[in-house]
């Protein structure tokens, strides 16, 4: 150990992987080469579940954890994870490639997230959300999963491929949001949202291609101007997502 | 000082205390027995206010402070504490046993917290409010204290045993929250709630015991079926506010 | 390097300032004096925006930074700084004096702040806010700035000066605030909100110096009663905005 990070020598840390101060890397961690994680950040801190005890966290190539985040050990996580400063990842996260989860976020663990998600800051996955690809939640987005708080029930939310919702939404347990629906801001959503749905003040207005900006001639589906927010090897797949959602909203 | 830590010889720190990296403990702290204190933790913060400051934090046996959590001195907290990470007590606080606080929280102090509270993430508890015993505060839910911001005044809020706020609700200034009366999900609720009742949609709806899972047979109020999500010790006084919740809910 | 922080040799910092534990502080810093900078902040954090990287993090005197906090390079910040626990304040921020950010407060960058502003806890400043003088953001505050979620456009939020907004207040992308109005709490507000102006429940309703508290005979504008939580050096000033306010509400 050097005088200013604590490395575990048992961590399992790829190439060129740069490392900031103040770092705390437990035993049970793997992280793929060309990865940054910066200062304070705590990698692999020990679940209290046994069931999950013990087990590795994985995360995949150039990652860039920023400063003050905590990944739990017991997590796998793709490729080119991109974190804010302060987040927490608990343990039995299984997340995909590109995943970007702003400042303040808090993933509880246990929820399945799907490749080139991402998510803004104060945003709250509750444990065992299903998350599918290309999902967007923006700030302060908190998902659910007590239906009758506090119990140990727990029926935990969907959010389809290509989903947004915007800032402050609260989708009740068991919400199910279809294929790249979109939940207006501040909305306290519920039941099945059908895929290429509006979903604001209170139900299903209209397909998401009524949603225009007529200055700049921009109209949702996300994925028909904004494809190039994400790396060219993602384009077919969104490509494919936009078709089904566009026919999917014009049936809303 | 070893060379990660920074914890003052006047600490006083109890048998069996388990200590991360780069945790900074103040002069003024005592730690009970048992307690863990994980990485990068601020425990014994220094007050800027002049009649608290040079007042020991007190903090009971058994306490799983988690990373990046900062205690302030000036504050007594009883047996039991667990924090989230990144969770911030300020000076002046008062907590009983079994205290519970989720990530991102802030109790902003001069507050009074009873036995077996426990609060989710982004609760933010305003200076002086009041909580009985067993009370639950869901994510983002924020104790508000000025009646005409930004003024002096403080009229903080009281919530009583057992009563339980959602996701996201706002009591406003002087809200009293009776025992075990239940607040929905992104309510602003103000004014006095009777114990025992339903408050959604801007007013009181009914009793408590009105809220049922069909599927699994539960239903309020929450100690008839969640009392084992709390230690032995506690059952006899949670009987007795049950009995005392179920009797007020069937009176709204 | 000491073993406990990590300063750079060539960051410029003023005489007394006063650093705490595990601070680290990169080289393109420049801290005026009398500062105090609290265990765990990182100060001058790498930008990897290629316009604004290198350029320096410069911090007025007698600033006092909690711990936790992160604060990158690019960026100007006056004299009298406050900040709370777990704050992040983004490249291009430019911000005038005696600005006050709560705890877990995240300033996205690119924005303008002036003199004297109050930022409560989880207050989020999108990227490109325009904020004048003696603002108050009350806890949860967000600033959002994308009119077609996700998309690159973005019409920031303006706030003038002496306005405030209450707990939970969401403007929508390019709504613009005017001078000493008030918006209530938990209120999504949009489009051109006029000097003096109260609003709740979806729109204005009357000039703020309606807003009054019969108890203690206080009235809005808040400068009327509340002109000394400021240093005596800026009471012309708000006297000034006072007289603009007041005329400004009546004619509401």
């Amino acid at each position: 150990m050097d005088t200013w990070n604590h490395i575990s020598p048992k961590a399992r840390i790829g190439a060129d992987v740069e490392i900031g101060f103040g770092v705390r890397i437990y035993d049970n961690v793997e992280i793929g080469s060309g990865s940054k994680i910066a200062d304070h950040c705590v990698i692999g801190y020990p679940t209290s579940r046994p069931d999950l005890a013990g087990k590795p966290l994985e995360i995949g190539c150039n990652a860039n954890i920023r400063s003050h985040s905590v990944l739990y050990e017991s997590s796998a996580i793709g490729a080119g994870l991109e974190t804010g400063h302060h987040v927490v990842i608990r343990e039995g996260t299984k997340a995909g490639q590109h995943l970007r989860v702003g400042n303040f976020s808090d993933i509880e663990g246990d929820c399945c997230i799907g490749d080139f998600c991402r998510f803004h800051g104060y945003v709250h996955v509750g444990k065992g959300s299903q998350i599918g690809h290309f999902v967007w939640l923006f700030s302060l987005v908190t998902l659910t999963n007590d239906p009758l708080p506090p119990s140990r029930l727990a029926i935990p939310v969907e959010v389809q491929d290509g989903a947004v919702l915007a800032v402050g939404v609260t989708p009740l347990p068991g919400t199910r949001i279809g294929k790249g629906a979109f939940i207006a801001a501040n909305s306290q959503v519920s039941g099945r949202i059908p895929a290429g749905a509006l979903w604001h003040s209170g139900k299903v207005r209209c397909g998401v291609h009524r949603m225009v900006n007529i200055e700049e001639g921009l109209q949702h589906p996300w994925m028909s101007h904004y494809k190039d927010a994400f790396p060219e090897n993602s384009w077919e797949r969104i490509d494919a997502l936009l078709a089904e959602v566009e026919a999917a909203s014009r049936k809303v």
